[in-house]
């Protein structure tokens, strides 16, 4: 950038790891990405770990050792990132390159704040990078089967998600009219809306349950509700997913057109044409 | 309606007033409507936050201020709508009619009988009007995808809930006989049935659990039921889903205009009439 | 049966009685269709109250009278209906002539045993009259396909619910090996398989929850799998009722032969002919 | 093996066992198949017998002969089985081969090491045998539907439990951070997780449960998240069976031969021919 004589080298030498860090086509690719993974794996496991007293205790100079050269590498890995790609900004500003640098921070923030080191676990999120590292073509395409069915029903899951927010909030508020007196579980709006969502999830903790008769049979409707209710996203889901999965297997027919066949398909099933032509 | 010679201005402020509190075309009306929702979400705030004992004894006045100033806004709103809707009793007796009145009530009530104030919180119903507000195309075009799912399976659900309700007396009354002696949990009939709701919806709270050997196998099988059974809500809302969205997908008739048909349909199912024309 | 003379006379009063009682077109046949239903549904909340302890207290007298009232009509109704039809054992050893003669047994099988008065719940099961007694046309279409929904994956079913009695036999000896030392919910291979089963279906009482880290790694498992493996009876009822809906919705064109047209269809989708030949 | 001149009735002997222990065309093997159904049930009943203290102590000494004979019948059918088979080595590696070898195991390795007898309940795997013995022929067509539904979903449920899997890692690392100090349920990371796994798969032991405002909103929220997501697999299941259900209904290729048509193709996808001849 500053001279202008060692160009290409330098530019040899910035491809060179662009190649290694963002590709694995290479076998220094290959070997880059699969210590990357190692590095957040164990970075991962010390966190689990050491939030355990008892490890804590006993291996605490070991993790933390374990914790600045994971930190460390990482820090490379996010400098050499910036300086190899073409857009530093771009990339430092994207969903990956937020996650790689908050990857880094929670170990600095412990000497600021106490507990900032918990944060660290937001390493979980890089376990993300598993789907970019290894080039997992079908595992893709599935996945965006996945997405794409959930991004197309996605209107219908806010409107359904909307009734249950209305729903949870008139049968919070009336248990709390109901039980509040009589029943400590019951003691807020709030709460009594933590308990319907509980009740109507099926989730049902049991840590506040009705106590009066009314509240019981009130308590019997939402379980019910919740229990029916829950045909609405499973019903939207699958319905966009056998879409979606006839739409990704279909092609058109060269010779008539028509859609709908089935991914081994050689030849069209309304005309016979050969597809592959 | 009383004076004949003001008859245009006043017809003309009637129905200047009805835009602005029906319609949201103009910015008076879009200004009008963000206003409301901003008064629906801040009145269900001021509920939920007086409802805690803390908050109670703090902000007592705040609290009671605001609900005054609400309710205030509410009521006029109200009139205004009588006044500037060409069928007032319709109106007062539609959906919405009744959910905005209901709204004022409460407050009032407060006077008359303590904890009616409580009530309010059907102020949540009041959400419902952001559907009406913003006039949410697509988003109202998947909801009613969903109602008409919904609409199409009632009779299902109804026949399913009917042998649900069947069940949960018949396993209630088992349990009672098995356990009544020995578990304080199962001490009537309505209260076993309760247990075999919440047991069968898997919502399992636990404030109720079998003690007796067979009552746990008993358990153990009313578990598995409601495992399995679950599947029947969801398969009749999933096939009248999919049912639906193949008719969504379908093209009106060029020959009669009607629409509803399947994508591979050739010929229109009212007319008779060629599609590809 | 006995005197030959009498016949004609006899054989209407037989009639008469049967139209009433098994039919209901006639009025009288409908007044007694609603008296049954409601002598069913009070026999049904007498149950239930009488188990409530103070209204039993209260009200002994009372519910004593209507219990012999209402057994008093379903032992006339059982007698009758025996009388009316011609073939009455075949009645008798019928779903509905075992459950209406098991609806009468309870009352005096009081005398016999104590708590045998309990089994009256048994009258639930009249409930299903209801679709006898109402002839619901629509409903029973609708129930219908339910029915033969979950006959055709009964196969299905079967192998699902042999696998997951397989796997909770194995989860909870192996829990029984890891937490029963330690731990007195797992005190018995059997209760640990009710808490598999309880786990499995994500009812979760939380009356024996795991204490070893590795029993709740287990546990972990084991709820990720019930959570998941809720898709195998969804799917199956699913792709059942969606297969059914079809062949329900279709009739085969006079003309061409196709199939798959809908209910309102009154031409073919795929040569245009008119289904109402 | 050794001996040439008595090939024949060795042979004969051999393929009498195997036609035995192997098939069931014969009377002889029916027999033998029912009584090692007999075998497997009545050992796993006594493992689950044992395991209760009460029966354990009075029925010691019946449980332990029966134990053995159990256990010697099966070693003798292992030993029959490798003897008969042609490739001893490859039934001895196969799936069946080393569960009926895990079943023998344990009552010697309770010789060896305490507790190891209740290992013995491994012999629940060998109801899979059911599936052998009784050469059910519907029942496995129907198991192969599902067992090729799951192999055709496996790629998206493996996604779908690897977003899980960061889901709950973050989640219970939150709420490590939120509710540790004040919360003795959430007293570390892995422990969180534990709870994340009962809150999102909607088991809701309620052993852990939040204690904090801030962490019981989060709570709600994983409800939400947990009964919403569970629509993800149960519609890649349902589309995966939907599909596996429109190619079983197919039919053969008068042409090639061929199976796995759509019901609307009127040409074969493999050769193009003409289904129709």
């Amino acid at each position: 950038m500053v001279s202008k004589t060692p160009q290409l080298p330098t530019k040899s030498r910035k491809s060179k790891i662009y190649e290694i860090i963002f590709e694995s086509d290479t076998s220094a690719g290959k070997f880059f990405d699969v210590a990357l993974l190692c590095f957040i794996v164990v970075s991962i496991i010390v966190v689990l770990l050491e939030s355990i007293q008892t490890y804590r205790d006993t291996y605490h100079l070991t993790f933390r050792i374990i914790e600045w050269i994971v930190t460390f590498f990482f820090l490379i890995e996010y400098l050499l990132r910036l300086y190899s790609i073409k857009q530093p900004l771009k990339y430092a500003l994207s969903f990956y390159g937020i996650i790689d640098l908050l990857a880094i921070l929670p170990t600095f923030l412990a000497f600021v704040i106490s507990g900032g080191q918990s944060l660290m676990v937001i390493r979980g999120l890089r376990l993300l990078r598993v789907f970019r590292i290894f080039k997992l073509g079908s595992f893709m395409a599935q996945g965006n089967i996945i997405l794409q069915s959930l991004n197309q029903s996605k209107g219908k899951i806010a409107i359904f998600l909307y009734f249950i927010l209305i729903i949870v909030l008139i049968i919070g508020s009336l248990m709390y009219v109901i039980e509040g007196e009589q029943n400590d579980g019951f003691d807020s709006i709030p709460t009594s809306i933590y308990w319907a969502i509980v009740t109507l999830t099926t989730v049902g903790y049991g840590d506040i349950t009705p106590a009066t008769n009314i509240g019981k049979f009130i308590s019997a409707l939402v379980m019910i509700l919740g229990y029916s209710v829950i045909a609405v996203p499973t019903g939207i889901v699958s319905a966009s997913m056998i879409n979606q999965a006839r739409k990704v297997n279909g092609q058109a027919c060269p010779h008539c057109g028509k859609e709908g066949h089935d991914n081994d398909a050689r030849f069209c099933k309304h005309c016979g044409g050969d597809l592959s032509v």
